[in-house]
């Protein structure tokens, strides 16, 4: 399989924006702005957010972390949404997931201002993208149609087949690639955990796309030569060669496709720098728009 | 082929809401009103604006039809929309479509108060939708989920094949059926013009949704014995036996099916008469809230 090495994408894409960047502040514009709130102490959440205020800084955009305390509730934290919706210097701004069990998640990303809402979380932008009407897209299955569009990989007329139906990623997923657009129209099946026969229909996929969150589930005889095959899964698994005991792995063997002709995503290093990008881009549009 | 009666499942949805309009007002409550404006005097477009009119008297709901010159300026329009937002005795209301070159349609549905949104077109609904969230679902694909739970037809981990992609049957199709819900559960497979080997993919279906305005498209070598078959398609066809010199017929030749195992939707009489009643149901539910 040939690597389609979304790490280098990323930075590609983030060269892009801080030269865009450097282009508006010239022209006397502010430097767009991302803030982000983050609730309690989760290390990966912690990682996560981590990762975005540093991508902030490479591309030459302000940055804000809001941390709160894991005990916080909900009409607090609704109360940090709306200082940030209504905050002028404020682009755009993420609330990172998993929130505390005392907050409702879904009534705090629908308070996201939809014009700040730069993860696509809120059901306007949802909707947008469901009717294909501009709108922030949400970053994971975002990134992907610009990997498929920067590695020229053909799609209308072709087979995708998602596995998984989240909110943000295999239903997006599905919606993106059906359309009438480039990257798009492909022919589409959405499978999940009620499916039947999916080896068989796995097999028939051009473009296979797993976001399940299952190490290695995909394995080599799901997968047709040829097939372009799309990693969207972060698995934590035990590794006794390495210092920490675990490292990262994906949905796909992919070690067991690495003869097949085709091309895959890594993991680490394919679709989850994309969402970096994908995400600073929706905050330089929020910017713009702003 | 087995019918699948539209026109009675509506009529006895129909009946069900008469029943609960009686009860609401026995019990003080307002009846539910559903207000439609119409532009202009496409004849299509009066006529069903005109059996909607017609289902709201039957079910014993209140209704206003705002008639409005072909000739009018968006901005009026919208002022008529606003109207309608801000009048406390409108419970929901639709634009009938299309509307003349002069107006934005997205612009004016967009305009509608969610809340009184009965069509399910504001995309906070298509948002809704597709998050799996409360809301406003539009009538066709929300009538057909209606047919397939009183008839008892199975869903779960079948394989749905819709042909068609658009926002208002296609794209709301896919997600019904592909969620976790009773109906749903479908590994579902969208298709439209870019779609190549159709047939293969067409016989592969246990349920196959045709909503592509093609009349006759479906034949019958491309519908696996058994199937579903849910025609969404109203084509005007000429016919020298009538008087009118033309007759409605869908997407699908039952005609060639009639001998073949399995379930069809007619036309007239399948899915076009579930829309009014999921309107109505739409508008219930929206009294129902306010």
């Amino acid at each position: 399989m040939q690597i389609i090495d979304g790490k280098a994408t990323s930075l590609a894409i983030q060269d892009e924006i801080k030269e865009e960047v450097q282009r508006r502040v010239a022209d006397g514009a502010k430097k767009p702005h991302l803030a982000a709130i983050i609730v309690g102490d989760n290390p990966a959440s912690r990682a996560y957010v981590g990762h975005k205020i540093k991508a902030c800084e490479r591309v030459g955009f302000d940055s804000t972390l809001v941390e709160l305390s894991e005990n916080i509730l909900e009409e607090q934290l609704l109360d940090e949404v709306q200082a940030l919706n209504e905050d002028p210097a404020i682009d755009g701004f993420i609330v990172q997931l998993p929130l505390p069990d005392q907050i409702d998640a879904q009534r705090v990303l629908e308070a996201v201002l939809p014009s700040k809402d730069v993860d696509g979380f809120h059901p306007i932008n949802a909707g947008n993208l469901s009717l294909g009407l501009p709108g922030f897209q949400p970053a994971t299955p975002a990134g992907i149609i610009e990997l498929l569009k920067r590695y020229s990989i053909e799609t209308s007329g072709k087979h995708a087949v998602i596995l998984g139906r989240s909110a943000i990623v295999g239903t997006p997923m599905t919606l993106l690639l059906s359309r009438n657009a480039n990257p798009g129209n492909c022919t589409v099946t959405m499978c999940h955990s009620r499916t039947q026969n999916l080896d068989e229909i796995t097999r028939s996929a051009d473009i296979l796309v797993a976001a399940i969150g299952r190490p290695h589930f995909v394995t080599p005889d799901m997968v047709k030569p040829g097939a372009v095959v799309i990693d969207v899964g972060i698995n934590r698994i035990p590794d006794a060669t390495k210092k920490s005991g675990t490292r990262l792995t994906g949905d796909v063997d992919a070690e067991g496709l690495s003869d097949v002709d085709g091309h895959i995503t890594p993991v680490p290093g394919g679709v989850g720098p994309m969402t970096i990008a994908m995400l600073l881009k929706n905050t330089l549009d929020a910017a713009a728009q702003s």
